[in-house]
């Protein structure tokens, strides 16, 4: 598993105690590693099951994908397709009690299709939320590359 | 300016009572409303003008953007292009008080090089924020494309 690095910025909301919004940071920076680990050793049904289970992603040129099974297909195609090293950064964290809103980066490796790898990289958005077993999962996930 | 079609589904969050629910929802399609017609007549201060001072976009192929006169420029740019028709319609809204998360899809038209124009269709997630005047604004957003 690579390094997963954190810079973020915990904003304040509401009555939230500073304390709770650094809480919240520290437990999605670490199921963000373990939804990469999961990524990384090649194993869908794990990253899926980091997602809420009617969580919507909306990936690009794409179209919407909802629920955890379709969510499981859709990242096993990704595998099967030879990506690898998938890094999550998280740069900004806004915690909403029960949800918290992530901005994020990410970098990636893919089959440049003549034998080689070439880096992808990108930015994301997660609309995070509190299972009733007081994990983190991710409920609405939308990214896009960069230039 | 184009009918804004709204479907959305409003979900509960904490403590908030359902009317300040859909007030939320109904404020943030008024908001929608305008942000389309100002797009439509190729105003984009008048675009930017709907986001946070500080917002963030995550545009596809293009690098994040910070600020309101960045974000007028990329309004700009697609203006200068010839984009037109901007139809926004919300999906799903969830309130949870001084923001507001929101699922969304877009249409609009492009000239396609050869004189024609062609319809550009995807999906997006913006975080509403309510501003000190009690207007609600654009903080992040972000979008791609569909199929």
């Amino acid at each position: 598993m690579k390094h997963h690095h954190i810079a973020y910025v915990v904003l304040s909301a509401g009555l939230m105690a500073p304390a709770a919004l650094a809480d919240t940071a520290s437990e999605i920076a670490a199921r963000s590693a373990t939804f990469e680990a999961a990524f990384n050793s090649g194993d869908a049904a794990g990253v899926a099951a980091h997602y809420t289970e009617d969580a919507v992603i909306l990936a690009p040129d794409t179209d919407r994908i909802d629920g955890r099974e379709a969510i499981a297909g859709l990242w096993q195609a990704f595998i099967d397709a030879g990506v690898v090293d998938l890094d999550l950064v998280t740069t900004e964290i806004e915690a909403m009690g029960e949800t918290a809103n992530e901005i994020g980066a990410y970098t990636l490796k893919a089959p440049d299709g003549n034998g080689g790898m070439v880096e992808a990289a990108g930015k994301y958005i997660v609309i995070w939320r509190r299972g009733a077993d007081d994990q983190w999962y991710l409920d609405w996930d939308i990214w896009n590359s960069n230039p």
